[in-house]
């Protein structure tokens, strides 16, 4: 993967603000935050999603990223941290190497909003079925 | 931990649309879905987020996000998926037991955004540092 850039940055090529690293993971400031101290957890490791991320590596991730939220929960005093990892560009995905955002909120920022769609009784129990029933995507 | 909704929920003392289950957490349909197929991953384990998740719990439920982001997108043929988990009011959580949504996206549903902010190098190099040098919060 010569030329992913979160590559570059994990493996100190490029410079960051970096918060926390260890031998599989750098933490920094995303360039874009929604507010100040917005971090991304960025493995070492190459897996562009969560499709293909091998499970150590999620789960390492995932321990660093609970470690930084309570940091940025102590060092930014937010009322609040909203925990987000994007898949393909549909789901907002920018840079297509694995990362979690961990994002500092305040009352009313509203910095981040989902909205929701209505469905009836049968059209749930049509799609759990589905996916009881589904095997698992093939990257 | 005996008025919680979700513990209820994820012991089965209350209806719902179950897509996995096993001794661990409960995978549910969100009665407010952004898409169909919109999952909660809610581990049977009482933690209110977070913060104060067990290491172990959040290694495991994060292992079964991946799963079903993998069933997810082979049911429903899906462009992209968010795996999102909010921490307080303030981030959106409005059920104070931790849970990993699991969201289908497709292209241009805009279902889901976020507003970021700009910030000066000498703004960013603070936050960095107090981040760097913080303990972390306790609850």
């Amino acid at each position: 993967m010569g030329d992913c850039f979160f590559c570059k940055m994990a493996k100190g090529e490029i410079p960051t603000n970096t918060v926390y690293e260890d031998g599989d993971v750098r933490v920094i400031l995303d360039i874009n935050p929604v507010n100040p101290g917005h971090c991304l957890v960025i493995p070492k490791t190459h897996a562009a999603n969560i499709y293909e991320i091998k499970p150590d590596v999620l789960s390492k991730a995932m321990a660093v990223a609970q470690e930084t939220a309570l940091k940025v929960k102590k060092a930014t005093g937010c009322d609040g941290i909203n925990i987000l990892q994007n898949n393909e560009e549909a789901a907002g995905q920018t840079v297509f190497h694995f990362h979690i955002h961990v994002m500092p909120r305040y009352k009313g920022d509203k910095a981040f909003n989902y909205k929701t769609i209505t469905m009836t009784d049968d059209e749930f129990k049509e799609i759990k079925n589905k996916i009881k029933m589904s095997g698992v995507y093939e990257i």
